[in-house]
């Protein structure tokens, strides 16, 4: 950092990673040291260590664009700043919402040293637990209607079947949003085989871990929660048994041409 | 490590992330250090400093599954092996081939202790450096055709363009592979807006890096190599002009409603 980005203050965007401190980034670690204030969701900010003299602003979910503006006026005023978004700031984080309040906000936001410093993503993590379930082409889709339309999340869906896209869920229920997981596992029964493997890690890299396989047919009867990653496989995607051994879930690199 | 698991070898997948030793993880950086054999790609094994005692095997680009094969018959014979993989290793990495391997080989490979640690992949690390164009729904897609029909591939890519994802590419062009990104771009063209963002990344977080920001009108005449991430935005990606600095690119995290 030098002395003229300090003196006008910067905005870092952190990536937590999935929880486990030992896969967080060394550029993550750094950054949140250095900074003067943290800004981020209450239990992301819990996550970190409390250093002397560092200020905290914990804010609630859902508030993204709120806790962007402050942090960027905050950031204009001169102070080092890190905004902390878990896993990757750029996958359903914060990075996506400081963006846009700069492109909606007053022009010296513009001028501000902005830094986003990616972390280990939900689906790396959880994939990394079961095998290679992403191992071939994939697709993130947010099960969330709160930011956008049902209808372009079933669209998203079909595209993905129809493509043959590995698919990772994010976002998959909530308590306002009870029935959404289940139409779609529904929707892409339609177009899929019903043994189509359906992985759910819930708080991966913690603690209390916790890794379900099933398949397309039964996967509406397994509980899911916003901290739930789900990864729906393809046609391809293969379950590899090792008795005493969890198993390993796959999907191949390559696939054959049809005519061979 | 347990003193069973030692007895009978284990082998560790390990993320490197995109080449910048601040984007690799402590659980990475142990793994490798902790490593009787390390396996790779040669360019990536030549990344890691030397240890003594610490064997290496580098291997050619193309040989993954023998290479997969080669590091399950030590950690079978007792050793603690570590097999790098550039970026993530469940992307298009070695976390697929260390998984076939064991599906198609002898019945004691599945006994082996198999940790795969996750790292940045390529398509994260980018989209941090220009800011958040993989911020909503996203897929990523390989444009190789040597492991996968390339009509399989016209048919991700309409889909994806027809589901509204922004597109992240690996391996878009080789010497091998001269024309497949070019009609790539021609094809997304017939479903996309011409002035659709599409940024190209080269060596991200490497000393030679280099960011490209064109749209599909003139995507084709930038170049590309087989080190270059390029991702493609969706309909509503967005360029934040910033003057000096350079121009951040998001995808919105909301879809306003058509009805509204």
């Amino acid at each position: 950092m030098n002395s003229d980005a300090v003196a006008k203050g910067r905005l870092s965007v952190v990536g937590l990673g999935p929880g486990n401190p030992n896969q967080l980034t060394p550029e993550a670690q750094l950054a949140l040291a250095a900074a003067d204030i943290l800004f981020g969701y209450a239990p992301y900010l819990a996550r970190i260590p409390e250093r002397p003299g560092q200020q905290r602003r914990a804010s609630d979910n859902r508030e993204e664009l709120a806790r962007a503006q402050e942090a960027l006026i905050e950031a204009a005023a001169g102070a080092r700043v890190a905004m902390v978004s878990g896993g990757d700031p750029g996958v359903y984080g914060m990075a996506a919402a400081v963006c846009e309040a700069i492109e909606h906000g007053p022009q010296d936001w513009r001028d501000l040293v902005i830094e986003i410093l990616p972390g280990i993503t939900a689906m790396l993590a959880f994939a990394a637990r079961v095998g290679a379930p992403l191992g071939h082409d994939f697709c993130a889709i947010s099960l969330s209607d709160n930011l956008k339309p049902w209808e372009v999340i079933e669209r998203r869906l079909e595209a993905a079947a129809r493509g043959g896209f590995v698919i990772a869920f994010y976002n998959p229920t909530s308590r306002h949003r009870p029935w959404q997981l289940g139409r779609a596992f529904e929707l892409l029964a339609q177009h899929l085989p019903v043994e189509t493997p359906v992985v759910f890690g819930r708080a991966i890299g913690r603690a209390d871990e916790k890794v379900t396989v099933a398949s397309l047919r039964d996967a509406g009867e397994v509980t899911a929660d916003m901290s739930t990653c789900i990864i729906v496989g393809s046609a391809q995607t293969r379950i590899v048994d090792r008795g005493g051994n969890a198993p390993l879930i796959y999907t191949p690199r390559s696939m054959p041409s049809p005519n061979t």
